[in-house]
């Protein structure tokens, strides 16, 4: 199934919006689980087992594993997902970026490789380094936007001579003339809604993917009232470290659970 | 030795400013070597044994590595060169870019991990997403600049408000205030050299890591005039593909150095 039909089949059959970020720090996992680098897979799983229900996608963060050399946990969890459930799609942040030829092969890592259904790339480098990705018309390309970094306004806020934002330049060419497989998403942050709201006006209903809620300090009423589209849906929120780390004890699990469900809960009382 | 010392110094003691780009295609290895992800090692030893006293950097491409999950034939390439030529600067090309902590690990992943001495850097977030790269004062962040693909000017030569390109700007910032601990490099693409000239007024000596020599159409003359400073130094020149693949013979090794050598030659002769 195409990644945007996985992603709307479950906005609409299990109503969450909620994507679970799979940031694993090892030194964080509780003593149950271990704290070396191959311990990640067991703390992923147990993650997505107590989670799967509420999501409608997870979101593993590459410099996580790789950082650690751990690239066969990320294809183990990947994998995992994909067996036993399939159902949910799965976006690799890795956030690629590159010359033709070479878009190509990390194209063939994200999609091949690892199994993702979807991945974040980077604009900056035009079309030619987007398409890549774009051609696996079935898979999802997440593209960068505007960001949830507090340094995201330096460039992305600059005004072009037609008066729009870079930003927007990065929209309006997501939802036009680069989306011929109509397989675009967007990376909006949290922490930018009134951008979140003049990116919306941009894209129609092109689903946004959403860090920045928590941690970073994105406001999740904000966040829906800006970003959703007219059927409430629209947007995958993503949180990783408050539902990840919520307890450092054996009950992690549940832990993460419930703070999955306040999330989905807290974001489904403003759709 | 700091990153920019190391360059500097290869530069002036070997007369080079060539940067081969060890971009490994199994497929197109000769038979003595073997065409298995495995024997990416081997065949990238040949190519530095036979070239290392011509060049002035190495720069292996991460998504050649990657596509294959041949990450630990990257580790054992740049092991390789540190360990027996540790004079040679390597720049990991892996064109990364995230959030603070994010990025704060895929510095750790480029640095302490692969142990190379500089990586390329995705500008579009912002000045927090270089900081952890540009924070490690004696390794070089290589930022993406003004690249070499046909699709680069649709975002970069945005014109903003205030007369400068995107690109420019991009420069501007990483000349000023961005450039703390003065190791920082841009991306410049061969096949821009009038977008190369305007940078070179922008950032004084700041040294240009140059691609698109030869297959991506850039010209020699065009560039070293655009590109280098005062001194006739300022410019590593990239080439991957026509020096790796000169020969698909069990030659392929003499191959390479007679391709080097040429092109050394060539730069020198309008410096």
């Amino acid at each position: 199934m195409k990644f945007t039909d996985l992603l709307k089949k479950r906005w609409i059959e299990h109503e969450t919006l909620v994507c679970v970020g799979l940031d694993p720090y090892p030194e964080k996992f509780p003593s149950n689980i271990g704290r070396r680098s191959e311990d990640i897979f067991e703390f992923n799983k147990a993650i997505i087992d107590a989670t799967q229900d509420l999501v409608c996608a997870y979101k593993p963060q590459f410099a996580h594993f790789a950082a650690v050399a751990a690239e066969d946990q990320l294809k183990r969890t990947i994998g995992y997902i994909k067996t036993k459930y399939p159902e949910i799609p799965v976006i690799l942040d890795s956030k690629r970026g590159d010359i033709g030829s070479t878009a190509a092969m990390y194209a063939k890592e994200a999609f091949e490789h690892y199994q993702a259904d979807s991945v974040t790339v980077n604009p900056y480098m035009g079309v030619d380094t987007v398409k890549p990705f774009t051609d696996h018309a079935n898979k999802g390309t997440v593209l960068l936007c505007r960001t949830s970094n507090p340094g995201a306004s330096e460039l992305q806020n600059l005004e072009t001579r037609d008066g729009l934002k870079l930003y927007e330049q990065v929209a309006k060419l997501a939802a036009n003339t680069w989306n011929e497989h109509q397989n675009i998403m967007l990376v909006v942050g949290a922490t930018a809604p009134d951008e979140m709201a003049n990116i919306r006006k941009l894209t129609g209903d092109m689903p946004f993917l959403v860090p920045g809620i928590g941690a970073q300090g994105g406001d999740i009423e904000a966040v829906v009232a800006a970003g959703k589209t007219a059927d409430g849906t629209g947007l995958v929120i993503n949180s990783s470290r408050a539902i990840l780390y919520a307890s450092d004890s054996s009950d992690f699990a549940d832990a993460a659970r419930a703070e999955t469900l306040k999330l989905k809960v807290a974001i489904n009382a403003y759709r």
